[in-house]
């Protein structure tokens, strides 16, 4: 980020904020500044320290999943403190307070919602991205590569004092987006788990099965054999290299209760992924391709009871529970912290597979 | 079936049974003497009066699921009375009692078993099926469309008096494979159901989900208008020409609950179907296409939560209670009673489409 202190004035026109933004399918990042969202009295403010770089976040950026909202300041795993909390802000957060947002910056709320009003705001039809989305009035979310942030208190986290920024910024969206399947399908004593893709999901749900939600046994699977030593070192029992070792497919048959999958390759082997599985066992796919999924034969599926699930990040309520568990159990996630200014860079790195397993970038202490 | 009388005696060797056998995946059934499976004294012995015609019985007689075993008599909505019954045979069957078989003919019912010792027969990885398979001693398993078959005492059913043969042979296949899902994934008051095709299966289906389980809603999908007065007669809130409406997907979007699909056309429109569901909607697969389904787009279901299950018939202990509700909720199939020796015919009426919405075939009475 730039050295010149973020232009933060009481008068509200005059707020600007300043991030890197993406600005065409195919540019680098350039840093400028941004007019954020018109305040409401339900906003915070947030002094940003540390945003991790994810998937979302390049697949946004290249307009992978549709046409992007340029300029597009991506970053939703955010951590900072509070520099201005509105006067009818969700309770609980007060100017300073260490806090957070991940992939959704805003849910109706409405008590005639069918998602908020049951808990699923995460599946909320109102909601709205942290970053590349549009408000009704007009104006465009931003997130996290930047000097601040403006989102709904809603979708602000309170950090637990245990655990690192640069965790808590991960858990937000990594952490979040594997935890909830994790929990929804049953994942814990007696459960043999599979994750497929050990990158900044994949490592972090490894580290909840194991270690917080005490399966039984843990799979890992990632194409190449470079990643088999970090993937014992997270606690995985067994890891398999797709790309690497023949007969993966039939050696495992059949022997995983659950799987998640955090890749998003659309040309992944899923039909076999699936043959993993028990008899109704489950898979859940949280890795979203650009391109549709494989097409896949029904008869091993009906003969096995299969069952295949889609999931989007977690609601709040997990989200929360998620973060206690991370600071009770002592989840430490694989992080590297770099300088905001190197983001470019990080995207490179992380397009390349270098990333282990997520690369976090730090603003210059400000004090905020 | 030939008018002689069965060549049933006691001297195990000679016994043979008649039926309707295919002998290629294009010939015509021909009436002939086959030998059943061996002896043991788990089995039982019936002597058929009425077998339902699936759309499983036409995909194995072409070999359309992969190599049949010919020749092969298919069938496996059975009803009739037990002749035979062994030694060791399920206590509560006696020779003379009105009892049918659906499409498992045989589970191993091992304590070692994680399927048979949960409740999960119909998924045991040493299953077999009532026709066209093999048993470990090399002998092929025959079905319904013949004067007796031999199976497995556990895989036969006790009829209640108060269901018609007819309508509990229909029950066996058609009935079990939509009962289960109904139920698994919580048909029932409040609920939202779109059953995909009304045939044999999607007729039992909206009929359960509507005057068995008391579904708040059911809307009926197939491809033409034809069927929409029938379905409405079944109980059906709605009816949906997917081929003949414009705007069927749009109008019906995040409309239902839950989706059981029975039909087994690979080009169906299923990302569409997909789109009907509300968050966290769950789409039920248990027809069975012989070419693989269509690729799917991720993010639209990952942004709904959606969870796809693909179900293989009922465990016995959902086919008893299904039976028992049939009975009790007076829930009447809507069969087409005609004699076995018109099955050639009744294949190809099958075939195109001219069931309503079950053909079942009736053996002569011959005081079994």
């Amino acid at each position: 980020m730039g050295s010149s202190a973020p232009n933060f004035v009481d008068c509200e026109e005059d707020v600007s904020f300043h991030g890197w933004m993406g600005t065409s399918p195919t540019s680098p990042l350039t840093y400028q500044t941004f007019k954020p969202k018109n305040w409401e009295e339900t906003d915070i403010d947030i002094g940003i320290t540390h945003c991790g770089l994810c998937a979302s976040d390049l697949h946004t950026l290249r307009s992978g999943w549709g046409d992007t909202i340029y300029p597009c300041c991506v970053g939703h795993e955010i951590v900072g403190h509070a520099t201005r909390v509105g006067a009818r802000a969700r309770p609980g957060i007060k100017v300073g307070d260490r806090v957070g947002v991940g992939p959704q910056g805003y849910t109706c709320r409405a008590s005639e919602c069918e998602c908020c009003s049951r808990g699923r705001e995460n599946y909320c039809p109102r909601r709205l991205g942290t970053y590349a989305d549009r408000y009704p009035n007009g104006d465009v979310s931003y997130g996290g590569f930047a000097d601040f942030c403006r989102h709904d208190s809603y979708s602000v986290f309170s950090i637990p004092d245990r655990l690192a920024s640069e965790d808590a910024a991960v858990m937000l969206c990594a952490g979040a987006t594997v935890y909830e399947p994790l929990k929804q399908w049953g994942a814990g004593p007696g459960v043999k788990v599979g994750i497929i893709g050990v990158g900044g999901l994949g490592h972090l749900a490894v580290l909840f099965a194991k270690k917080a939600m005490g399966c039984e046994r843990v799979v890992a699977f990632s194409r190449r054999l470079s990643k088999a030593a970090d993937a014992m070192d997270l606690g995985a029992d067994e890891y398999v290299a797709t790309s690497e070792q023949e007969d993966w497919a039939e050696r495992h048959a059949s022997t995983l209760d659950l799987i998640i999958c955090t890749v998003s390759e659309p040309r992944m082997p899923l039909q076999q992924y699936l043959g993993l599985l028990r008899v109704k066992g489950h898979f859940c796919q949280v890795g979203i391709p650009e391109e549709p999924l494989p097409r896949l034969d029904t008869m091993p599926l009906i003969l096995n009871g299969t069952s295949i699930s889609f999931s989007d990040s977690a609601s709040p309520a997990n989200i929360r529970e998620m973060l206690e568990l991370a600071a009770d159990k002592e989840i430490k996630a694989w992080t590297q912290v770099r300088p905001m200014e190197e983001v470019n860079q990080a995207i490179r790195d992380l397009r390349e597979g270098k990333a282990r397993f997520r690369i976090v970038l730090e603003n210059d202490a400000r004090g905020t």
